[in-house]
């Protein structure tokens, strides 16, 4: 399994067609929100003040992340950037193995 | 309470003795152990090829975060960023209320 | 409550209808001044020379921050940064208690 | 009268004495809480999670505040940024004569 | 009296009016000169090569600055960086009162 | 398999001891060769002019790059910047079933 | 033989006609094929979540990877970046001649 | 003539001999003073809260501007900025000539 | 004679009518070329992979280099960087005068 | 042939020794000039007010250039910038065969 780090800041054109723009973001939601219920799209918070999320992906690996993000209803939309995550030595729910104190 | 996007930066002085480097990353391993069982950094990760942690903080205030932050054995060996989340509309961990698409 | 440093930098479309502008600014004016009476946005300064504001938020919680940035009438037409603040050991209205210099 | 945003971020050098850090952070304390109480100063705020205050400066004029931050003990400790301030035609402290909705 | 350094980049929409654009500049030519002989507007020079100006303004008051800038003709269609000025403490029209040599 | 685009800039501190930096430069060296070997550092090239690195890695998951770079010898002398990379729906090596265009 | 690193980023203006953009990324797809196949383009991936891609040019001189870009279909659709690669003395495809350890 | 825009920030070593560092302030501050005599050296501004300062050179050529800035007491410890600077068209200075209004 | 170091980069609004376009390339062809023969733009380079040019301008002063950017055909289509150039202590076509080792 | 476009910032470290320091710049010198004698260094100039050159190489490729660069006495004291540079189309120098317009 392969951790990512994603931040999406949504811009839509002014000159969107209102319709246009409500069915996508009606799109996004239930795709979206069919992702989480897989367990691929964990977590995912708006940033305070800004039309932008932070979101963690859980998937099987970068191309699959890829085909996630290039199929998201709002991609043309968006600017993406991208973190690899990986455990942190620290982490109480990674038990006792994780010795590596730096 | 209050959600925090939190990243820290790492960079100890080259000429940093060895054993305060190690004596610090010891106590800040047990500090940071210690705020997660708490349940106030519930997330901690490493990012990938990175001397940096991505957290998330779940805090009483922004008073309290200061204090956490400012108190971190490694605070003066680190550059910290700040982004204050809210829930996002599309979260489905957040049930039926959140009704706002946008 | 939680205090919060944020600036506004207002950038209208040229080809935005000086109508809707206008009454955009007048919803605008009309809220930003309910807010200050309400006590949650007690300062508001402009730039010199931008069209641009520096404001000061007074609110329970960051949520509650997002909740009325998201909803001002010039939201769609301004960038927002946001800064989360705390109590200086320095400031004299603090009285005697903050006693830590640094 | 005039108003200014001023940024102020701390970075001691590594090496500095720690006797000469305090001493100059004590002097620093007494000199802003003395120009807080002469009115000159009357916002400080910390920003969390950063060495770092936000001020409001209210001043005869900028050759004064460069006076001021130019003797400030810690001057050569900082980074200094500056914004000139005025009125917002917005701000409910100011009564009726403010008309402009701009 | 304050003194400004004010940098001007003048940017007209590809698709303004000719006609509009060549009325703006002539107002805001009349305007600037009419500034200049009352003494509030010193200096301007064009930036060789870009279509920009680096003023000098000596006023009132930074709130003074501001009514000036927001009232050019071209305000609309410039971005605008402001820096407060004060004496140099080597400038020989300063006179034998500036002893200082910091 | 997973797929970096990795670039690594060198930096030594002026006054590293040369001998330090000689066998460094030398482990570096040889587990470099040995992780190309093993076929996990397919592609290393230097930067023209710089004291940089671009290479191409194809290891199972980010957790296993994050292990291979924290390792490094050279890892507390270098920033270090990733990607990671997918197949491209032009590249002639994918064969016949990389029918999208985009 | 000249060795270079391309990184493009392509963004097609919201308004072009959807035949158009469609005949470019055909045409542009069977011109990157031709010149993988001759030897000129030996590799190229997509960068996850972005409609970007870094290339490999192999090709006999900066004037020629010039005229190659110059007339891709894509080219007034793309922002392109360019560095110039040469042998690293740690490849071990180079053989025994790389005695270089630097 | 040609006219200059410079801007010069000054950073000290923090280790420089506090005598070192008094000769060369009062050697720089002789220099500009002599230069300023001269009329090629006309204004020198402090920039609010910063050590720096904003001056304009009225020399014979870029040459001579070189040669007076590569000299200076301060060259070494300062980082320079450097604008060309030409007539603008709506200066009254240039009396009834400059006849082009853009 | 002064020598400047100019970088033009060309960007064509995507709704110039062709015919437009066309005819001032033609222009721009033409002006440029009588100006290289005049001896004033001695060095003329493309930036490989960009619509973007590397210039050395020989010219009377910084006024007459304005002039001559600024009645450029493709003026307003440009982004134009200027840097003044100085001979160099090393430049062996200064022959032996030039002493200076720095 | 291929042309390249080289800046060199030079940055000295302020305690190396001085005997150091000039005997690397003579170094420099001799080797600057022996390069332009040979025709593949052919244009060096001094960027006014900086400590820094703009430079053109002329090499058989770029893997001579990295050799070139790598090995100035100079190098581990400079950042280095590099664009590749190819004909223009306006270029007079050229003769008739440059026909492209763009």
């Amino acid at each position: 399994m392969a951790l990512f780090h994603v931040r999406m800041d949504v811009a839509f054109p002014r000159d969107l067609d209102p319709k246009v723009r409500d069915e996508t973001l009606a799109k996004e939601k239930a795709h979206s929100q069919e992702l989480q219920r897989s367990g691929k799209w964990p977590e995912i918070w708006r940033i305070v003040g800004q039309y932008s999320n932070i979101s963690i992906f859980a998937v099987e690996s970068a191309d699959e992340l890829h085909e996630i993000l290039w199929n998201l209803p709002l991609f043309q939309y968006m600017k993406i950037e991208i973190m690899p995550l990986t455990k942190h030595g620290s982490d109480i729910k990674l038990g006792g193995s994780a010795a590596r104190t730096r």
